[in-house]
Formats: C-alpha cells, sequence, structure tokens
C-alpha cells in the first residue's frame, strides 16, 4: 500500500530465512483485514509502500536451525503478531505484548503475498492437522485474527453462560463476536448492525436480537430488549468513538465492555456514569496466539464455521478490488488464494 | 454546606421515621470524606444547603414495622449508599447500583449530624457485635466507605497473591488501598505519594516501596521497581486527570487499573498503548455494603487496622475546622464524635 487507495501487487526479492529460529512459509490463504480499511482510507502517500496482511495460512518450506516445533510440509496458522511463547508476558497468554515479537508488514513480509519469513516460528505458529485445501480453509484462516479478535472481545466483555451479550458493530470481527459469545454460553445476543446479509448471518451464528438504530435510539432500543437494565457484556467490534459511546451507553450497571475495535481516537468518551455504574473498559488486540489451541477443535468438529465471514474469494491480483469491495461494504471480507 | 469553604452547624428538625423500612439512628461516629473536599472546593453558593455525611455509625433509636434485621439498640454500621438488599444488582453485590437504593444528603438526613433516617434499614445496615464506645471504633467506622473503597479498588484491580500492585495516592482512600493490597496477597506494593507522615502509614499498612515523584518521573520510577514492566494491578484513588494518566502510565501489559477516586473529567484521558497493552480500566464507587462482612472479621481480630487514617477527632462543632483542616492537608480523616 502506498497510500490511502493504493494498493498494488508488485514483485519484490524472495522471502528467506535470517535467524536460525525462522521459518519460511508459502503462503496458501491469507485475507483482508477490517483493520487494512484504515490506512486504506488515510494513509499518506509514500514513496515506499508499505507490506500489508497479518492473517494467513501456509506450508513450512524450510525452517532455521534452532526451529523445533514446526518442520518443512507443514501446514500452519500465523497469528496476527508473532512472539517467542516464552517471555513474561506470552506465559500469561498475552502474545500481543511478547518482549521479543511484534507485527507483520513493516521491515518484515506482509501476508498479502506469496511467502513469509516467520520470526520466533517455534513461539508464532500453530501446526493444523490438516492439508492445504482442506474445505475447513476458511474457518481455519480466521485463527490467526478475526475469530481469536472476536473471542477476546467476549473475554473481556466475560461472557458467561446465562448472560446478555450486545454486540456493537456487523463486521467480521462483530460477527465472530456473535460466535464467541454464543460459544461461551450467553442466553440473550444483542447484534447492533444495519447492513442485511451481515445480519442474517449474524442471526445463522447465534444472535437473538438485532437494533439498527444508531446512537441514542439503539442505547434505548438495547435497553427495551434488556428489561431496562442494559447489557452485562458488551462487545466493542469497531473503534469509531460513536461505536464506543453506544457500548458504553448500553452497558448496565457492573457490565464489561471489552473493545476489540482499533480506536480511531485517544480519549475514551466515558459518560460519568460509566463511573458510577461501575463499567469495566477492558481488551485490545488479541493474543490471537493464546486461543488457537482452544478455538481449533471447535472449528475441526464443525461447531462454530467462523470462515462464513468470508464471501468473497481471489487471488493476489484481485487484492485491490478486494479492498475496494471492503471498503464499500460489498463484501464483509475477503479471502485470498495466493 | 452553603458553598465553598462554607460549613456551618445548624439545627435542624428532627430526624424521624417515614416508611415502613425504615430505621432511625443516633449517629455515635462519623467523619469527613475525601469526596466531601470536592464540594468544598467547588460548591456554588446556594440557600437552601446540603447536608453533608455519609459515613457513620449509629444506634437504633426506632424501626419502622416491616423492619426484620435491626432492633432499637444495636449498634450498626452505614455503608454510603443505602439499598434494599434485594434488588437484581444487590444480589449481585453491586449495592451502590440498587433500584430501590440511593445516597445520603440530598432530601435526607447527613452523617454528619445527630440523627439519620436510614431508609431500606434491612438492606443497608449491619449490625456490630460490639458496644457503641468499642476501641475499635475508628477501624470499624472505615467499613462504612473508606476500607470498603480502597478494597474495592484492589478487586477492580485484580490484586492477587504474588502481584505487584501500585496504590496512586496517599489519602486516607489509598492508604486503605495498601491494606486491602497486602491483604489480597500482593507481594510488592508500590504507593505514589508524598507526604511523608502518610507515607510512613503506608509503609506500616505494608508498601514495601514509595514513589515521591509525580507525572513522567514517577512512570519512569515505577518501572525501575518493577524490572521494566509496569504494575500489575494499580488502585487509582484520586480522581484527577494526572493521577488517572499516572496510573495507566505506570499499568504494564494486560494490567488492571481499579478507579475509586471520584472523576474530575468526563473522558478518561486514555493514551493509546492502554489499548495496545490490553490494559482493564474498572472500578467505581464502592459498594461498601457487599463487602462489611468480609472485612469485619479481620477489623474486630485485629488483623486490619484501617481506622489508624483517622489522626485528628472532633465534636460536630469542630466540624467546619476538620474541612478546613483535611483541606489543608493538616490531616488525614477527620473523626467526628457527636
Amino acid at each position: 500500500m502506498y497510500g490511502a487507495g493504493d494498493v498494488r501487487v508488485e514483485n519484490v526479492p524472495d522471502a528467506e530465512l535470517v535467524e536460525s529460529t525462522d521459518a519460511l512459509l508459502r503462503v496458501t490463504r491469507a485475507c483482508i483485514c477490517g483493520s487494512d480499511l484504515w490506512p486504506y482510507n488515510q494513509m499518506e502517500q509514500t514513496e515506499a509502500g508499505r507490506r500489508m496482511g497479518h492473517e494467513f495460512i501456509g506450508v513450512v518450506e524450510a525452517v532455521g536451525s534452532d526451529v523445533r516445533n514446526v518442520k518443512p510440509g507443514d501446514v500452519v496458522v500465523a497469528p496476527f503478531a508473532w512472539s517467542d511463547g516464552t517471555c513474561v508476558f506470552c506465559r500469561e497468554g498475552l502474545h500481543t505484548s511478547c518482549l521479543h515479537g511484534g507485527w507483520w508488514g513493516g521491515d518484515l513480509d506482509g501476508g498479502q503475498g506469496e511467502a513469509v519469513r516467520v520470526p520466533q516460528a517455534d513461539g508464532t505458529l500453530v501446526v493444523l492437522p490438516v492439508g492445504e485445501d482442506d474445505t475447513l480453509m476458511p474457518s481455519l484462516l480466521t485463527l490467526s485474527d478475526v475469530m481469536g479478535t472476536g473471542h477476546h472481545a467476549a473475554l473481556a466483555a466475560r461472557v458467561a453462560p446465562g448472560k446478555t451479550a450486545a454486540v456493537v458493530g456487523d463486521g467480521a470481527v462483530g460477527l465472530c463476536g456473535v460466535i464467541a459469545a454464543k460459544r461461551l454460553g450467553a442466553e440473550q445476543i444483542i447484534l447492533l448492525g444495519r447492513h442485511p446479509e451481515r445480519i442474517a448471518l449474524g442471526r445463522d451464528f447465534g444472535a437473538t436480537d438485532v437494533v439498527s438504530e444508531r446512537g441514542d435510539e439503539a442505547i434505548e432500543r438495547v435497553r427495551e430488549l434488556t428489561g431496562g437494565l442494559g447489557a452485562q457484556s458488551v462487545l466493542e467490534c469497531v473503534g469509531h468513538d460513536l461505536s464506543v459511546q453506544t457500548a458504553l451507553g448500553i452497558a448496565r450497571p457492573g457490565a464489561a465492555v471489552g473493545r476489540v475495535g482499533l480506536p480511531q481516537h485517544e480519549h475514551i468518551p466515558t459518560p460519568m456514569s460509566t463511573f458510577y455504574d461501575n463499567v469495566t473498559i477492558g481488551g485490545g488486540p488479541a493474543p490471537a496466539r493464546a486461543y488457537v489451541e482452544e478455538l481449533l477443535p471447535d472449528v475441526l468438529e464443525g461447531r462454530i464455521e467462523p470462515g462464513r465471514v468470508f464471501d468473497r474469494t481471489g487471488s493476489l491480483d484481485e487484492v485491490p478490488d478486494g479492498y475496494r469491495a471492503m471498503n464499500e461494504r460489498e463484501s464483509i471480507k475477503f479471502l485470498i488464494e495466493p
């Protein structure tokens, strides 16, 4: 990406092993993230460009001399942050804060490409017990980010059996938030969104109610649906000021708001009621790596189908149009088959 | 209180039973709260004045016909919010959000007086197994607010055995936060404060380190004390913008910040690192009623001595000077013996 709206498919030098802890991956599936749309709308034009993509599955082509957990030929999923798996934060399950980890892109390869050098391969990659073209690939790919992110929102919102959960946003993360809320036992799941095909998918995933109003009207509607009290668990899956305000506005006293939408503001616009009502605000980038083992069996056994958020598939050459389609809300999420 | 700096001791009509669920209390101990200093500094002058005081212990003089749990002669403690004890929020332990509860003052009596009508007496009051002049009275009185508030901050900050806790603020709440952090097993307790006599008391209560710097220097110092990482649990016991910024700044990735200082701002000034580091912000007014039973045995058996935060005692007539003394930081907390 060279600037807002300027996505190009180019040849770059081949990815190769650098550190002894690296693995080299041939990417077999990747996708475009809702968070990729922020630079797609706002990035200043640059000469150098930025490599894009942080959600991918691939086949290991080569490994460095210190890599033990993966070997050539393994089909592996890479979370959207790489991590060593051994530092104090990784041991606590917060791999996004790994002391020796980092993010894709920048000096590293992006996942929206043919190959990627994976640092800290032992800590980062998880071997999948399937072939590279397994029919479950779309759902398995969501473990790299979007399903883990929905799960993270649900955990931060303290979803538990019998509770009322509200999911703000009907994008791919919000839809995975619905899956996660249902999976964790929420009794009532209110999806706040307004796109008919997304709402339909959300209902399939377990949403019991849909609120298509916005702002104060949305808050009022959620209160009506919750006996006047508000939701006990709120999953904020957008990151806009308005969506955060809505999330806080529908939180009932003692509620937890789990925010995973990349904030487009530096200040959380908290009303005083957030304090008086003892509402907790948690969340952040999901440690997707921490959740792969937990979510994988449900994907493999078909209990959850997060791959259904992909409604369009294309080759690398079609990626620029994928950005456009997602940005114009033609597509929920674009799957790349390089 | 008739306005900033204008506290008067006046005769008002006698408190009396109104509802069948009321109790009438002769106040035997009360105190001035740090939060009383906000109106003491900022309140606009009024004709009507405002009754003050929300922390008190008293002897039951009379009860309404529907009161079952307390009887005349009982020595009881009243939390700083009254509550029915039976609504959905009270059952969840969030008595400050009671559907049929409320706050002292306003149309109700204040605790800084001779007598108080207590609504929802069965839900609000807790009988103390001591005489009205027991030597433990100062510590028992803290169960009405300040000790429960410190405990609430510690719970919201997820203090647990072996963790590093940092307490922002060396006022009475912060000092009780130190007690609570130690009681819940924190291994390292860093007190951020700068008043020598308060710091000394904080060390007695269990603080292992003291940071007297402010702002960025305080943040740097806490990082030095925590291996560069920051604190896992942060208790924000002030409520100023600067103290909240400090609290967020010293939070390590994955930390929880428990805020109980009454916010003097509508927006939480969160740096983006709060999101990227998955820092949770919780807390609010403490449901002190929920904690009385848990904390009472430790007070009765002398394992905690929160009453030591009272460094001055006086009669009702001395209350105006008590406000002045606390406001000028001459006194940590003023105990009233009506």
